[in-house]
């Protein structure tokens, strides 16, 4: 392998920083892992860890604090996998999250945790969104995304053509339907349509399925974008089991 | 007033930084507001907000560009309101939300936006937690804190000393009984309580009430305090209407 870079869309790996986040690369996607970085600084337990989990494969491990901090910011960071970037396709046959112009990595890394939490594990991120390979996205997930199957659309238009014949619930603020009311008449397989952080869901969603709305006071414009998403995932997650 | 200083804790004066919430400072705690801030770039039509705001009061409005960079760092910041510090009793006859040991600010910023959302106006802050005062804290809950009343406890005795004869529920991660079951049997007033981001709260309160779980996959260790309170608030929210 080269040179490590700092991280950027183009590059065909990324990092998963955080010794949670790379203990999940190594154990759920082993085979896409090429190295762990560790620190100088790093304790015998976790170092243990690493080491154990990648017995018997080919990835190596590399002392590599510059890269680590440049990663990882102001945080300590005392490790991180490196993962060959690659994408899954979904399954048509179980729930997803269509995530629609998402544009705050942290956000998403969350909304992917939660998701794993709920047991949705199909997750479609429709352009233009932020990277869901972005070492931030990876680690605001603690690692969630290698549970995951995520998958990337160019528009809602290839998703839906890719996925057809799904009950679509997309979460906007003047939706029609209460979202209990939703859930107690769900259709399944299911697709959860959730919008940009500032912007919401672009109108031509409400004639795209059942327009769902989590109720609040008028005393607040919105709820969160992760708020209001995982409220949702909640409330449909029994279909799940 | 002296010469600004950057916020800490001892400050008997905050910022409520960002239009939105600075506007939110003027209408709801406009007696507590002494001055806004305005940056040279602010347009017209917020300024002519501010103004119709402050028309009748003895608030002024100083250009402050440097003293906005210092509290947002880099984001922009074109106007802030700086207003006294003050503690408000919280209700006694209403459902309350309590956090113990709360230590990140835009969490709790979150929180106290996502509480007003479903009506939860009384929040107690119990020690040790981040300062509710914070004006990271206002700016996250983009300005929710001056519709709230918030009140700082030392100790969860102290809470309890001052508001007794309440039901409580706390939020845990081995709470016996599934948050929909407590819903359907809820008295009132009640106490949503959750604990700090990283270590929930204390054992000692599954003898405190009846101790909440909001069930979720093995996949996850936890949900993010700001997922897991929002839920709660969420499914409780029907008895604040």
């Amino acid at each position: 392998m080269p040179k490590l870079e700092k991280y950027h869309k183009a590059l065909d790996y990324s990092y998963a920083p955080g010794l949670f986040p790379c203990m999940e690369a190594l154990t759920k996607q082993t085979k896409f892992v090429s190295k762990v970085l560790i620190s100088e600084r790093i304790d015998t337990k976790p170092l243990q860890m690493i080491q154990e989990a990648i017995e018997g494969t080919s990835i190596r491990i590399e002392k590599a604090d510059r890269v680590l901090q440049t990663l990882s910011g102001k945080e300590n960071c005392f490790a991180a996998a490196i993962f060959k970037k690659h994408e899954t396709l979904l399954r048509d046959d179980t729930n997803h999250i269509v995530l629609h112009s998402i544009s705050d990595k942290g956000n998403l890394g969350t909304i992917l945790r939660t998701a794993l939490g709920f047991s949705f594990l199909d997750i479609a991120i429709i352009a233009p969104a932020c990277d869901p390979f972005d070492p931030q996205v990876i680690r605001a997930s603690m690692g969630a995304f290698f549970s995951a199957r995520v998958k990337q659309f160019k528009s809602f238009e290839e998703y839906e053509n890719n996925h057809n014949n799904r009950q679509l619930y997309p979460l906007m603020l003047g939706g029609s339907v209460h979202i209990e009311e939703a859930v107690k008449a769900a259709i399944q397989p299911f697709s959860l349509i959730m919008g940009n952080e500032g912007s919401g869901l672009p109108e031509f969603f409400s004639k795209k399925g059942i327009a769902l709305r989590i109720p609040h006071s008028n005393k607040i414009d919105s709820l969160n974008l992760s708020i209001a998403s995982s409220i949702a995932m909640y409330l449909f997650s029994k279909f799940n089991l």
